[in-house]
């Protein structure tokens, strides 16, 4: 690898400057993208064709110094394979013609297997190495079970999780049946994109911040472990770093920091500085301007990018990313400024 | 005043029984409200009718054991007296015909005159406090600076906060300029409630949690001091408990802490009884069962609130209440099971 300061500093090895990469960094706010979008018709064709789905996965790398590409994809791409009737309406977000509300629909559910099930993920994936050409690494992922179960149970976004909490509560064996599925068939699908050849994976729990802490330990945090633990993370003599974030889960970061994984992502509401004092050296950490920096002029945008240096301080394990995915109107040239100023750091 | 354990619980005294009150207990969820504001037309007209938010304040002392009134009312008031076109519309939440957008909209902002421009708050909390007739405690409150602030620069509801976060950053002498109105206004508006007989006070900071830490502290967390500082908490004898509540805060119990208020609310993410320990004897807690475990069935919901009473232990300061108000699809029946769980452990 030419460039392997993403995986050194997610291992907590020295590197000569802080690795950065943007969640969502191949998204709606490059105009580039939005062209291969409208030429392929809607999202879930542009994330089932492989050609696409590597050139949007690249484009961010040709205009910015990004330590890593990350696969482009979706988090539901599992329940898609399990024929819920997945579709992505405007304005709306995901919507599922058919969600899992009762045992019957959970009996129901199978293990997609991934290379069949799932082949446009790990064409893409093996398109977007060979065009990397070991330039930067490659990073995999997944949804959380407990972030998939949400829109599966709730049939599409939520506010208020009213269902899906309605059932953890009433019926939590349920639940973790439903949490046991998506725990196998998230191992399988990682487990696949590590054979096809990704660098690193990473646990995207956008709505485990959603639960009470009890909540959060027992069903999304457990769930997440049971994945860790099945995951081939060494392979000969490379180890594939794995990171997990859950986004509104920095009071739990000691519990989290304790599953296995090599990095925690960080939201922007946490202090990483007080962050890293509570895991210690136990795990990297991977974050987390808030969004909105990007929304200011880049002198402001430069001072803040150094107070997130600052705060994590003089350590190895630091790479730096926003606190949740960069907005669709976000400054493409607001992006150069924050990757530079990393860098020049 | 008959039943004083709420004000007893945010002083830290000793009571005979957790009390308990429910956020947004006033409210959808029961249909002897809809029916009023059915009545009333819309809620802005309920809001604006002292009888009518008087007889919905009321209604739910009526069915459940609880120990707190809480003034039906809007955390945008303030902005609502300051001209900006508030409307509700079905399905959006607020919005604002006249954002507050640049230097020229800051400016022409004045501080509303709490009884002449809002009296039908202050001929409500009258009403209220005649029919509550000293049986409970009637409580008042308002929205924070920072959360006032977010409704009247986005317009409305957000998800990114973009606007009022871009402001934030690009112009922060602006933000503290318009946030300096606004604690100027809530403080104004909080002592005349207490003029009128409120015997708590509450300072609802709905979106302070979508803040990184250090703009949190120096913009949200900084107003709501600013508003401590000028409240008139001493009646004489008597002491007017203020709590402050911001959804999301859980990570920053101990700066919360220490801004001169008596008590913190708590949302559902925080462990009640670590957040005792972190807090220590500075200031009484109030939560934090999560409001969805009222999808559940009686058993479960008296298992929880019994984990919540034990996680806070055995000692003064603990005013029980959800981590968020109820949700409108809640069976009142489960208010019930729940108030008289607390009474009775």
């Amino acid at each position: 690898m030419k460039n392997d300061r993403l995986i050194k500093a997610l291992l907590r090895q020295p590197v000569d400057k802080t690795p950065v990469w943007i969640m969502r960094q191949a998204g709606r706010y490059l105009p580039e993208y939005r062209e291969v979008r409208a030429q392929a018709g809607d999202f879930l064709s542009l994330m089932q064709t492989p050609d696409l789905a590597c050139e949007v996965t690249l484009q961010p790398l040709r205009r910015f110094d990004l330590d890593a590409a990350i696969l482009f994809s979706d988090i539901l791409t599992i329940p898609h394979a399990m024929n819920l009737g997945l579709r992505f309406e405007a304005g709306e977000g995901p919507v599922f013609d058919r969600p899992v509300r009762d045992a019957a629909a959970v009996r129901k559910l199978g293990i997609p297997d991934p290379e069949q099930d799932m082949p446009y993920v790990y064409d893409a994936i093996r398109l977007i190495k060979k065009e990397l050409d070991d330039k930067v690494p490659l990073i995999g992922f997944a949804g959380s079970p407990w972030t998939i179960a949400c829109y599966m149970v709730e049939g599409g976004s939520s506010k208020t999780f009213s269902r899906i909490k309605g059932m953890l509560y009433e019926d939590p064996k349920l639940m973790q049946q439903l949490l046991k599925i998506l725990s196998d068939s998230v191992a399988e699908y990682l487990n696949a994109q590590i054979a096809a050849g990704v660098d690193a994976v990473m646990i995207f729990d956008t709505w485990g911040g959603a639960l009470s802490e009890q909540a959060y330990k027992d069903f999304s945090l457990a769930s997440m472990r049971a994945i860790v633990e099945k995951l081939n993370l060494q392979q000969g003599e490379k180890t594939i770093p794995c990171t997990i974030f859950t986004k509104g889960g920095g009071l739990w970061l000691e519990a989290m920091a304790d599953i296995g994984c090599h990095a925690l992502g960080l939201d922007w509401t946490t202090n990483i500085g007080d962050a890293r004092k509570r895991v210690g050296d136990k795990v990297a950490l991977q974050g987390n301007l808030d969004t909105a920096v990007l929304y200011s002029d880049p002198d402001t945008i430069r001072k803040e990018v150094k107070k997130v240096l600052s705060d994590f301080g003089d350590h190895p394990g630091h790479v730096f990313n926003l606190g949740h995915g960069i907005h669709p109107d976000i400054n493409p040239e607001h992006v150069k400024v924050l990757v530079d100023a990393v860098h020049d750091a």
